[in-house]
C-alpha cells in the first residue's frame, strides 16, 4: 500500500442552514477544498451521511453531489455508521487511494437536521441503536447516554459538576472557530444550573444537532511531496473496530472496547503511543463519553476520565488537548458530517492554522468517530511532515 | 494490488418474509457464506442496504448484523448506492482485501422491503431519484422507466410487445433458481396481456420487491490457491462510474453512459472485450434497462437491444445468455440486496453449480447492478481458473 496524505480541507459552518439544500451544502464543503488542494477533479467522492432519506428524502447521496459539483462519472458512494459515517467514508477514501485504484479521493461528511421537527429528528437518530431492544422502548440517544452516565458516576463516585470542564473546555475553544455553532464561553455555574434533558444530562453536557458538511482531499504521499505549498500531512494511521449495537450486551457498558482496539491498533500503525499525541479530536456527543473516550484510549486510568476535565489536562495548553476547536459540543454534530469535520480541525492544528486555538508544535493528531453508543469506532492519526 | 479471489457464497431466498428480522435475513447470509467458505470469521463486514432507516427503523448495520453473527469487535460499514448498494459494498470488500488493510471480507446485501405498505415503499424508493427535481413531482421509478421507455419506443420504432423476450427468458431461467421469487414460466400472450403499471410498463416488465440477502466471502487469491475444493474464481475487474441524477440533466436519456464507462473500463482491466464474456447479470429492474444495458454494455448497436430478446441472444445457449437464473425480474429485486444476488450467480456458474440453468463452459461472468434511473452503475467481471 502507498501513503496518503491530506492535499486539501474545506468546511462550511455548522448552522440552521434554511438557505441551502444539502447538495448545495455539500458542495460548498467539495468546492472549498478542490479550491485549497489547487485542484478541479478527483477521481472519487465518498459520502458520509446517517439521516438523508428520513430527514431530506433523499437517498443516493453519491451521484447526488458528484453531479451537482460537476464531478462528471467519477466515483461515488455513500456511506453510513451512524455517527460514524464521515469517517466511515474517510477510511475507504483512505483505502482507494492506498489500493492505488484511484489516485485522488475526497471524502465528504454531510446533514441537514434542521428541516425537520425535533421529534422526528430524535426518532431518526435512535435508528443507530437497537430497534428491536433499544428502539422499540424509547430509548433516545440522550436516554442512553444518560443511563451510561448514571451508571458511571455510581460507579466510581462522580458528582454531575465533576463533568463542567469538558462543556467548559469545548465552548472556550469554540470561541477561535469561525465554523462553530456556539462560540460563546460558558462558566462552571452555567453548567451546574443547566436544564436537564434526561437525568443526569443536562443542556450542557450535550451537543447540538446542526446544518454542515466537511471535506478532505486524499492523495498518494508521493504526488504531494511534488507540489509544494502548505504544511504537509499525512494519514499515519486507520482503525476502526465495532463492538455490540445494544448496551446491555456489553461486558462492561463503562467500557468503549472498540475505541479502544482501534486506538491501539492506530498507536501501532503509526509507530507511537498515547503519549505522543499533541490534539486528539475525540466524539463529545455527551460529556460521559468524552470521559470514556480518554479512558478507552490510554489517557486516563479505568473510573479517572473527568480528573482531566478537572485538572486542565484537555485545554490548549494541556497534556493532552481535547476538542480544540469546540469539539461535538460547540462546533456542533452534524451526526453523517462529524468526523470529517474532526478530521478537518485535526489538520488545522497540524498545519499551524488553527488560529488562537493553535496548540503550539502538535505533530501527531488523532481523530475519534463515535457511530451508535460505541457500537461503531474509526481512529485515525495524522502526522505534520 | 493483490489479486483477490471469491472463497465463499450464501443467499436466501427472494420472498416476503414475514418471519423473519433483517438481521436474521442477513445473517443466514452470512453464516452460509462462512459455512461456504469454510471459515468461521473475517476481518470485516461490507453491507448493501438501501432502505432499512425507512422500512426497519434500524440503521448502522455494519455493526448490528456483525454483532448479530457473532463477528466480535470486527470492521463493519454500511454502504448505499439506491439499488446498486450491494455493488458498493462488495467494491470496498474487494479494495479492502486487494490493498492488504484486511485478509477476509464478507460484503453483504439485504433489503427487508416488506414490512411496509407498498405506498410508502414507492416513496422510499423515490429518494434515489432527484428530491427536488424528480422526487417532488411525484416522479416514482415506474414512472421515469415509463418516461424512458416511451421515448425509446418512439426514437427507435420499437413495439411493446417487442420486449415480451426479457420477461419471457427471466421467468424461464429462474424455474432453475430455488432462491428465486418467481418460479413460473410465462409466455408471450401473458406478457402482453398484462396489466399496465405506468404505461408502456406492464406488470411482466417490472420487477418485484422483496425480501433477501446474499453475500460473497473475498480473500487474496493466494491464499485461495491453498485451499482446494470448489472451483476457483478470481475478481477480474471492478469498475463504477456516475451519471447525473435526474433524467433530463443528460445529453441523451437512451445512453447509460455509466453503464458504458464502467464495461469499458471492466473489459480493460481483464483484458477481454464484450464477446468473451459468457454469463452476463444485468440489472433488469425494468425491461427497457435491460435492452440499454446491453447496448451500452457493447452487445448490440445503439437502440437495437430489442433484437436480442427477440432472437434467442440472451436466452441459456445463446450469444450472450443474462438473467441466468431469473435476473431481477424473476429472483427479484430487494434492493440494497440485489448487486450481490448477481454477483452471487455469477459465482454459481462460473463454478458450473448453476444446475439445469448452467451455461455451458462459463469462464467469464459479467454482474452489472444499477443505482438510481442509471446514475451509478457498478460492473464486476469475475473468472473461472
Amino acid at each position: 500500500m502507498r501513503e496518503v496524505a491530506v492535499l486539501g480541507i474545506g468546511q462550511t459552518k455548522v448552522e440552521e442552514h434554511w438557505d441551502k439544500s444539502l447538495r448545495e451544502l455539500a458542495g460548498e464543503a467539495v468546492l472549498t477544498t478542490l479550491s485549497d488542494a489547487g485542484v478541479s477533479s478527483v477521481d472519487a467522492l465518498y459520502v458520509g451521511n446517517m439521516l438523508s432519506g428520513a430527514s431530506n428524502r433523499q437517498q443516493h447521496l453519491g451521484a447526488y453531489i458528484a453531479d451537482w459539483v460537476g464531478l462528471k462519472n467519477i466515483e461515488a458512494i455513500r456511506f453510513e455508521a451512524a455517527c460514524s459515517s464521515g469517517s466511515a467514508a474517510f477510511r475507504s477514501a483512505l483505502m482507494a487511494v492506498a489500493s492505488g485504484e484511484v489516485d485522488t479521493a475526497i471524502a465528504v461528511g454531510v446533514e441537514k437536521m434542521t428541516d425537520v421537527l425535533p421529534a422526528e429528528m430524535t426518532k431518526s437518530l435512535a435508528t443507530a441503536a437497537d430497534a428491536e431492544y433499544e428502539g422499540a422502548h424509547g430509548l433516545s440517544f440522550v436516554a442512553l447516554n444518560a443511563l451510561i452516565m448514571k451508571r458511571y458516576m455510581y460507579e466510581y463516585g462522580w458528582k454531575h459538576e465533576d463533568f463542567a470542564g469538558f462543556s467548559i473546555n469545548s465552548h472556550a475553544n469554540a470561541v477561535h472557530n469561525p465554523y462553530a455553532r456556539f462560540r460563546k464561553p460558558i462558566t462552571e455555574q452555567e453548567f451546574i444550573k443547566a436544564v436537564v434533558i434526561s437525568e443526569p444530562i443536562n443542556i450542557l453536557d450535550a451537543s447540538p444537532v446542526g446544518d454542515g458538511s466537511a471535506a478532505v482531499l486524499l492523495v498518494p504521499l508521493e504526488n504531494l511531496q511534488k507540489s509544494p505549498g502548505k504544511r504537509k500531512v499525512k494519514v499515519a494511521a486507520s482503525a476502526t473496530a465495532t463492538d455490540s449495537i445494544a448496551i446491555h450486551s456489553r461486558n462492561d457498558p463503562l467500557w468503549l472496547s472498540a475505541a479502544e482496539k482501534s486506538a491501539k491498533e492506530a498507536y501501532r500503525q503509526a509507530g507511537i503511543g498515547p503519549e505522543d499525541i499533541d490534539v486528539f479530536e475525540l466524539h463529545d456527543a455527551f460529556s460521559i463519553m468524552a470521559a470514556l473516550s480518554l479512558e478507552a484510549c490510554g489517557f486516563a486510568e479505568r473510573g479517572r476520565g473527568p480528573e482531566l476535565a478537572k485538572n486542565g489536562d484537555i485545554t490548549l495548553h494541556g497534556r493532552i488537548p481535547i476538542c480544540t476547536l469546540g469539539g461535538l459540543k460547540s462546533r456542533g454534530h452534524p451526526v453523517g458530517a462529524t468526523g470529517i469535520y474532526q478530521i478537518v480541525e485535526v489538520v488545522e492544528q497540524l498545519r499551524q492554522e488553527a488560529g488562537p486555538a493553535q496548540v503550539q508544535d502538535a505533530r501527531y493528531g488523532m481523530a475519534q468517530n463515535i457511530g451508535g453508543s460505541g457500537s461503531n469506532i474509526f481512529t485515525h492519526i495524522f502526522e505534520a511532515l
